[in-house]
């Protein structure tokens, strides 16, 4: 499925769309009915004796176990009508999303809802039947957790925002950035980090993103714009945090269920890390700096690492997600967070969806969308049927920040280390607290063993303050 | 399958292989899973109810009930043996190919002909076992009816060889022809033959093959050696004669068993259509001779259509199949067919083979191998399972030469049509006569139908008195 997948984002002609959704929704089928069939009980009880006193086969019998319970709750008919209105209403937003058509939307994407609904009900035995949806991604969150997290963040951020108002990047001046010297370099920094190209491939999309088919065979994109060379580094420092974790699992665990992370904010802790705490600081751009003059003799003509650095700081609220600055960013995810709960529980009902948007958009940001485009349908998460993913984004920045804060004690300042080129040892030290276990403990569990800290939002609060702190210094 | 094995041969890297090997050993179990599941003699009993007086639907229930009836004589616990042995025997033939090492690949080979002989047991009714492995690529093929035909064309072969002896082409001069132009030349002789981009992808491997994923999804390789442009030339028609067959399939056949050719001799057919009836004329090296001047300005000086057609004819008994011209080539297909009959019927030893191959050799080529490298142990297709495979690439040969003959006549000369630009109507030609029908009809109907004849050596054999008269001509 995971290759599937990849060929459909990195070689499949659009011609191959539709018999593509199929072959997904056969192989999901084929998957459940692995999961259900009747001897695998036989199977896990065996093997819970075996693993007795064995915390690691205890482990992976546990989770084996959860998948099955999961799969057995859903019958195979909802199973492949999910799948088959996931591809309708993702084919739906691909052509009503340029126009923001919601009204083209708005019947797929409500009998989605109503799909997810029946499988939020499927599986749970609580009041909160979104928690469901959310364990399928981030297992043992819950919505009375988050709640009060996100509110706290939200709460924090706000003055912040205020404060920072007006702060834009300085972008750089309009120059061509050749695709070829982009990739080369998307490559030099991917091994920079730590990323083993024998054990993977490089590859673009439109969407970036990661995936990993064994633990030799790891893969990640990237996306070119030969106008602007900054989205592809940071592109590339997200995707490679993705890819070293995949690496970085302990090989002992291949071919089962404990070669991943615990969760999709553990992955993601990865990615932010590289991205945010990396990308974001001025010793990474003056250590590439001079690999992009060698790659870019033209358009690095006058441009040096203040200038680089310089186009990546900035705060300001806007409208689009993936182009929000890293101190708003997580207020678009207490948005889709609201929401999504309040659809699955049925207190929102799709019809209201974009008015209930563009509202909470002016309370938390101040902006309002011109269109749904710009609003409700900007994200293809939702028509992908990917409701409980958004709370993952800010958790894997909460827990980026947990352990930014703690490798900057353990290695003695992390800028240091990235001025002397050092990325091994920042490398080297999240394989051994994170990358090596795998799913061996929960996300929580790992998070504390790794950062000696419960889920708090002070640490990301910390470092995004001094993020508002640059940028009016730099910009102000 | 399909897609994990042209992703295998694309694009992953070699630290990929044994998950890959476990990964299609999986899917090849599940596919046997699902293809003996009890329940399906009802489905399959109540279809062919419904379709007494279609044919089509006819057709179909009767090419799924031969495939479970194929599936169900054989245990799962085989089928998964089959699939690890076939990826330990090709990871030993890549390891002892190079040095020639028989000793190293013995072992694995004697193992997986035994467990093919039992696959063969267990699938057929007949003495001669091995029809049941001719009949999983060329179902109705028998060994009883290839023999006698494959005796007569060595037959008349023989003599043919004899009197073009040391005909070999006239290599080009010694020059660079750039990768990227090559790719691009592939892609324009694809796109000159009738291969719809928009509906496939054009990659490169060590070993050229075609794939589809679908109707609207065909995909197929070539391999670039920058000091010759001729061998991406003929691979590329020799590919894009698979490739357009399948894009040629009728729609309404998609995500059907009728969406296929009926037999590999039938898709075979097609490629050395276009290689052999195409690309041996030197009308073809005519209409593409501007288009490579075009390309390589530089490696194309004082070279014309004359010189890149006389590198491509000659007559000249040698040691390696791939590299064996037309005439000399349907001898290399004879040697194998023999030696596997014998080896599935257990009257050839794998011990025995070396020494077999080399005296067979120097029958029916005159020429003795200096080492396995160059004589038994030269194909991966023997380590790989794929006894009963080689035969139709004869049979395709035969088949091409058939519908040549047919086409030359309906269409006023092939040659005059590739003089004039119109692939077009050749293409056409095949569309209407093979491509449309899928496996509607079993090959021999099929065949039949398109060329008024039934299978017989006469038009290959008058094909090849042709060439070896242009060679001798040429050359002589």
């Amino acid at each position: 499925m995971a290759l599937l997948n990849w060929d459909r984002d990195t070689a499949m002609p659009a011609s191959g769309t539709d018999t593509r959704a199929q072959q997904m929704s056969t192989l999901a089928a084929l998957l459940h009915r692995e999961l259900i069939r009747p001897e695998l009980d036989d199977v896990l009880d065996m093997q819970r004796t075996i693993a007795e006193g064995d915390p690691v086969a205890a482990r992976e019998v546990a989770l084996l176990a959860h998948e099955r319970a999961r799969a057995t709750r859903l019958p195979e008919s909802l199973v492949r009508e999910l799948s088959e209105a996931e591809s309708r209403c993702v084919a739906a937003w691909i052509d009503a999303h340029p126009r923001g058509d919601w009204d083209a939307l708005r019947g797929p994407l409500a009998h989605l809802v109503a799909l997810k609904t029946r499988e939020a009900e499927a599986l749970s035995d609580s009041v909160q039947i979104y928690d469901a949806l959310l364990d399928g991604y981030e297992p043992g969150a819950t919505t009375d957790a988050l709640t009060p997290l996100f509110a706290d963040l939200a709460g924090r951020l706000a003055p912040m925002i205020l404060e920072a108002q007006a702060t834009m990047p300085r972008p750089l001046p309009t120059r061509h950035w050749p695709h070829n010297a982009q990739m080369e370099l998307a490559h030099e920094i991917a091994a920079m980090v730590g990323f083993d190209h024998t054990r993977g491939r490089l590859a673009e999309s439109a969407h970036p993103f990661s995936t990993a088919f064994g633990a030799g065979d790891v893969r990640f994109t990237t996306r070119i714009d030969e106008r602007d060379p900054i989205s592809n580094i940071l592109t590339v420092l997200h995707e490679v945090g993705h890819a070293t974790y995949e690496q970085g699992i302990s090989p002992d665990y291949a071919r089962t269920i404990l070669h991943d992370a615990p969760s999709l904010g553990a992955h993601e802790s990865q990615s932010r890390f590289w991205e945010n705490h990396i990308g974001g600081t001025k010793a990474f751009w003056e250590l590439i700096a001079p690999r992009m003059g060698a790659l870019f003799p033209t358009a690095m003509k006058g441009i040096g690492a203040d200038d680089l650095y310089n186009a990546t700081i900035g705060v300001q609220p806007s409208l689009i997600r993936v182009n929000a600055d890293e101190v708003t960013y997580n207020l678009h995810i207490v948005l889709r967070f609201e929401l999504e709960v309040g659809l699955i529980s049925g207190d929102i009902s799709v019809d209201d969806l974009p008015e209930i948007w563009d509202a909470r958009m002016v309370d938390l940001l101040g902006i309002r969308p011109t269109s749904p485009k710009d609003g409700v349908m900007q994200d293809v998460h939702w028509p992908d049927g990917m409701f409980g993913y958004f709370p993952t984004y800010t958790l894997g920045n909460l827990y980026a920040a947990q352990l930014a804060t703690t490798l900057d004690t353990e290695l003695g300042g992390l800028e240091a280390r990235i001025a002397a080129g050092d990325l091994s040892a920042i490398l080297g030290a999240l394989r051994a607290r994170v990358h090596r276990h795998g799913s061996l403990y929960r996300t929580t569990e790992l998070m504390m063993h790794a950062t000696g800290a419960s889920l708090s939002a002070d640490p990301l609060i910390a470092h995004l303050a001094t993020r508002v702190q640059t940028a009016i210094s730099s910009h102000g």
